[in-house]
């Protein structure tokens, strides 16, 4: 009768027995981890995606040992539809290991072994725990080892942050693009080393920005694809102990069909099982990538500084009160927390390089570690991106006035005069505007330097902001 | 009626009107930081010491207004009240923003001064919103800014959090101390750049530990120290704008009294207001212990090393399966989640000083990222500790027979031979042992070099692992 | 008369003037370089590829605006007489700035006009400082600003560097595959988090060293080929300001042809006159190959450790006596020689991170360091790798016999069980071997698990180390 | 005869013999140790304090070895002397080996053991060489490893280098301190998150910088007092093996008087002997001291950004045309060279945690690397606080008008009104303000807020920089 089901069963490991609630589809190998490691706010069910990963890895293996014959058709089945639900997300509450754990991530893998064992033995009319039916290590972890498949697990789980990543990142150009048209008849004095330069345009300035980030898009994508690489078949330490010889070409071929990805393996099997660098890679180019948004959002901050003792470029969107004493006070808030997760991911990009060093000989243990890190540094960009286009970069208005204020008494576009009255000669009409406050236009004509038809078209902003041939005979 | 009762109330703030549930203390502003900031997983209450750190810091704001007459004496009180409640944890759902914001904290400032106001309000029989009776701004943030206020609240609350921290470490430094008594006599070799170096005891190598981490706590007191250090008084740029001549100093006697702690002022408020350097400081200390903890760490990996190809020096206690794959495998979990922590905390420092990196002129608006890594670079160690104090160290066990074993044929006892027979000679036998796989006493006895009652003296353990006297005649 | 000839030579700046010794073709913003930046002990002289880089990038600028009848026949080829003597070393004490400079980088562009436009005019039978002839300015810098000059040449002079580091790489890849080949029979233990896992080959380690390296070869290349795209025709901040609209596209001609490579414009000159990534790029990926090979010099450490009390796998030369005060006594001190490099280059790596972090509109000032820090990190590599080579592995011998020993008892050769009798009587066999001391194999005969013929061909050690098919039932 | 005289010795050690030239007073493990380490360009002679505390460490234990009898008046004296001279820098030509190297410092203990050695046999009236008189090892090594002299060595010359460096902190700081005087009177406004806020003064903002640098006089004072604490008579691994029970004590003595120090004996050698906390701890004082300082520079050129298009609040001195392009253009380059050190001390910082990281049982072998940068990152430090004082804050010069402008209209002067009128009420004046241009004061007379009068006390200059009491009631 229902009354009478137990409510918990007894499962057993190389320490001992335990006791586990049959609510939960995890076993012994789990509760010892989550026991263990009572260290962090982060938890397995934080990165839904990292769970999809372990159940693709599982699926792809489960599909090859089954060609080799070491699972039967009922027990593959199983364990495949136990996969897809793990993959959609339907035991999340199974999975509460904290990220950060020794072991190698044995926790980990053990803990989808267990869930998806036990919801297949359910799936068979079984009960979770009658693992003479089938067992979470000689079935589920079949052919595999935590050394294979935990990293192929985080490989593909960041593969799919990665996809998931880069469309917030290419709204963010997009709309930096769109920013960039809009703006792009603004005329403005460009600074080099925060001093007045030469003449440009605000649309040349968010051209620019969308510009550096699309080269980040190419980057990501060269770091991301070395995800695509795992190392299946490899078991312990990479010598394939315990698969059959033909288990890494059949796993990658059903992982291929699993993900849908381009999924290779590792060259060498020995050497991929002790290296977290493609970790390293990723999070350098998340790293390379967040110190340009970061330059962007200073920028931001620099050009639209005011409302009247700053540069006041151009507004970006009021937010909130800026002050909880100064009223009608506005901050940059937005470009603030952007800036704050770019240090974030570069603090991340340390530990992930830190952990990384910490290799020897056959396995890396601190993986845990750098899967977390690359997972919260993916986010917290992502949740960045959107707060930064959509509450900041959309709104942005500029101040054309200020802007074309700012060239008409600069003395930077003596510059233009270069290559026709030569540096010398401008250097003088430099030195004397700046000592009298008078303007350059006005000097050169004082001084019969040059025409005053010559000076117009050499001073007229189109022909500033671009390359051009003036036709007019340089007179050094 | 009581079902008549409004569920919700309006407020406004620069931006316009917004309705606010009359389920949460926290109003407009709070409200606002929620939408503004969805980045990360760390809000305010998971961080119930920066809540105190906030609370304390109005409530001696409150009484220092009071004593200048700026204040009711209701007024105070309810503010007091509203205070001992928040900093109790009792409204904590009512902090829900992202620790990573932009705004310099001012949303965390004004989710304080709202919180506090209403159920200020409420103690004194009025409706939250009713800021006629107490205004958020006006009179719980009377006579601050969020920039001295929201830095206080965060030295505040990290110097509760060090107290707190202390503890952990000196029960791991205990721990350390108690197994080397344990096992002061078992003799082993010590090794130098992993080379076999001379004898010594495991009693000494985890003496040694225990002394490492006790440099680490006149450290970390000494950077926490500047934690108590604030610039209340300074307002919004270090001027002191909006606060009378005497408020400075009634407020840090307040804030003595409030906190029991030797609250000390700034000497200089505009330099104070925009620096972050304790945040730094404190974070390099942290960093600085985690160096030593992943030594000592990685010292119990490499000692523990085996069971039969590796150094077996000791056995720390089994925790968990060590493989999913290798049976009877029993792997330095423990060290292992220690070690990542360490990796973490050293990320958290570099996020640390970048942003610290970025002050600008009269603010540092980089902060909330700042104090998140510290609250948690400190979490993290303090779990860390506890996990590898109770699972690893207290169960270590010595393998007095393998330790011994080292000692027996090693050359590096030769060392002990130079004071009399000289570096030269020394280098003779030592080379012939290596050559032949004699032992260094065999060979000395066979070379005449030594009676072997000098030999024995020189030889024996005792005199090896600490300075001695020989009374033998060099014989260089 | 000879002896009436001066020895000095007046010239003057913006500053004002400065006597100059003929002795120098640098002239007086080198002079005010010199004098401003009294930083540290690395000059330009010290890095031969900037030199060439500055060379090669004048020489291509001088053809181009040759084309547009800028330059006279003469001027142009006394320029690229000048360039090419530059780019062969002839001048380099004329380069006697400091590489940590502020003015990003006008200094060292301005070293290099001055240096080459006063060798041009010797050439065309003037004298230094006769600039009416040619001038700094106007002729070598025609259409040139620091801004794109610069990271132009920093550009050419690392990849030029990148050419001279691949091969002392692939040198010591070949090395390490020669080593493995070598070893590849000698049948050793793997290691997992330091614990003792499953058998494997010397050769396998080897050659998984040598593998991990071989991926860093083509994120090298991937990072070094963004040198090849650089922003002449920008000018002063990416608008081309003093160029004409052809100049871009006849510079890279030129440049194309004056290197051999494959020289590419930037897609958006402003976006990339501020932008310093590429050296972030290749710094880290410089960070991430440094990882690798630390991890090689650690285990290289690990495993001849010894000779009596550690892993003893086998032994690396003997460069040096180990110790001062231990006779006989040798230590790794090339594996550690190495190490010290990578850390160095990981520090380097996050000035370069810093550094690039600091670009402020229109320009990074900040990248003269990050030029520094390149060049010094991919030096010392160089030298590091060769002194590993040649001074460790090439002589590196293994201890067969102890590998040998590790084998024979270890309780980790149970995991080839695992297939057959399953994991959890695999975990009895293994506990039941730890707490006995038993061997693994005496177990199974004595339990009659197995027949002897059948664990015989499990055990094998050409079986353990490879993925196998064993056509033995299981019988778990 | 004089030219028979002998050109080369032979010299032997556990490798084998090699010729040594007579020039040389380095012998064959300095030798051997240059040609290993041809790794970079900062070699021992770079570092003349490094070579000085090696010549303290020598003499100090040379006192104490004598005083127990283990050296002869003769041979103490000689070596005594012999210190001397290297202390000088008589014979920094006798100490060519790179100052990264393997061996933990082995080789550069021997070069000091065989030039000490070497010059006081010639001081003793024997050739270099006849260590039968005197010995690198048995005698000026005596009682010493490697393992505690070389530590001691780098103590001394980092603490050296810290007196040395001290100066030119204090003398930047004294620089800031008068122009804060001179500027006291310059009134301007304030800007938090780049966005005007309220007025203060530039004498307050130059004070400011000084103040914070003031702390950082305190903390690395912290920091280099440890640097007193040695390790001297732990040997080779803290243990004491070779030294007599009375030396650790006596050396101490010995080296007080020496050095004129309060050197300290570590609290537990066998900790103290692989642990380079000291040097990680003053390396993290210079990364604080950094921030700071990269903070003012930053902070310098934002406000001289201009001369037409910034903020232009003060000039700073003109050192070097600011463009190869730009004529006229200066450029801020003295502050940015500054930041560029300390971007660099940065990155060193990181090497030296690494490194420092890497501590293995009783040694770390990374040592000399962290030297290296400690030493590097003094010494940039001092040349950057020169150049800065002198070429840069000596001549900052005010622009009175344009500071006093930005008061003249700001909105951020409301902020002033806040405890009369209340927040609420100031927010309305703010935002008509802004919305129409007009300003604060005009607005809030024709509201009739205020009286002329009470309005002009609130809004006086110096009742805005600086706390007040008003004496005028609120009318909230």
């Amino acid at each position: 009768m229902e009354q009478e089901k137990k409510s918990t069963r007894i499962e057993s490991d190389l320490i001992g027995e335990r006791e586990i609630s049959n609510d939960n589809l995890y076993g012994v190998q789990t509760l010892r981890g989550v026991e263990n490691f009572k260290i962090s706010n982060f938890h397995l069910n934080d990165y839904p995606n990292f769970i999809k990963g372990l159940a693709m890895t599982k699926e792809a293996a489960a599909i090859a040992n089954h060609k080799l014959g070491l699972l039967t058709d009922e027990q593959k089945d199983a364990i495949v539809e136990a996969c897809h639900e793990v993959a959609a997300g339907k035991h999340d509450k199974d999975f509460p290991v904290d990220m950060i754990q020794g072991g190698a991530g044995t926790t980990t893998n053990m803990n989808a072994n267990e869930v998806i064992c036990n919801r297949a033995l359910q799936i068979m009319g079984h009960n979770p725990g009658e693992f003479q039916y089938l067992s979470p290590n000689d079935h589920v972890n079949e052919s595999q080892s935590t050394n294979d498949a935990y990293p192929t697990a985080i490989h593909l789980g960041l593969y799919a942050t990665h996809l998931e990543f880069m469309p917030h990142l290419k709204d963010l150009i997009a709309a930096l693009d769109k920013k960039a048209s809009e703006m792009e008849d603004v005329l403005k004095m460009g600074r080099t080393q925060l001093q007045d330069a030469v003449p440009m345009t605000l649309g040349q300035t968010f051209h620019g920005f969308a510009s550096i980030l699309k080269d980040e898009v190419k980057n990501l994508e060269f770091a991301a694809e070395e995800f695509l690489t795992v190392n299946m078949g490899a078991t312990a330490i990479g010598t394939g102990i315990c698969a059959e010889p033909d288990y890494s070409k059949l796993c990658i071929e059903a992982m291929r069909m699993v993900t849908k990805w381009d999924i290779k393996l590792s060259a060498d099997l020995v050497g991929a099982t002790s290296d977290t660098s493609v970790m390293i890679g990723y999070s350098s180019a998340m790293k390379r990538l967040a110190v340009k948004v970061n330059k962007i959002c200073n920028d931001i901050r620099l050009l639209s500084s005011g409302p009247r003792c700053g540069l006041g470029e151009f507004n970006i969107p009021a937010m909130q009160p800026g002050s909880s004493i100064m009223p009608g006070k506005v901050n940059p808030v937005i470009p603030e927390v952007m800036s704050q997760v770019c240090y974030k991911v570069m603090g991340n990009d340390l530990c992930v390089t830190m952990a990384g060093d910490a290799s020897q000989m056959e396995l890396n243990a601190m993986e845990p570690v750098m899967a977390q890190c690359c997972f919260e540094s993916a986010h917290l960009l992502m949740n960045g991106f959107d707060t930064l286009r959509v509450r900041c970069i959309d709104g942005i208005v500029p101040n054309r006035e200020a802007c074309a204020d700012y060239i008409k008494n600069s003395v930077g576009i003596v510059t233009a005069l270069n290559p026709i009255i030569g540096y010398k000669n401008s250097t003088k009409i430099a030195k004397e505007a700046m000592a009298t406050g008078k303007g350059v236009y006005e000097l050169v004509l004082e001084h019969k330097i040059l025409s005053k038809e010559d000076l117009d078209t050499i001073l007229s902003p189109e022909n500033m902001i671009k390359p051009v041939k003036l036709n007019i005979k340089p007179q050094r």
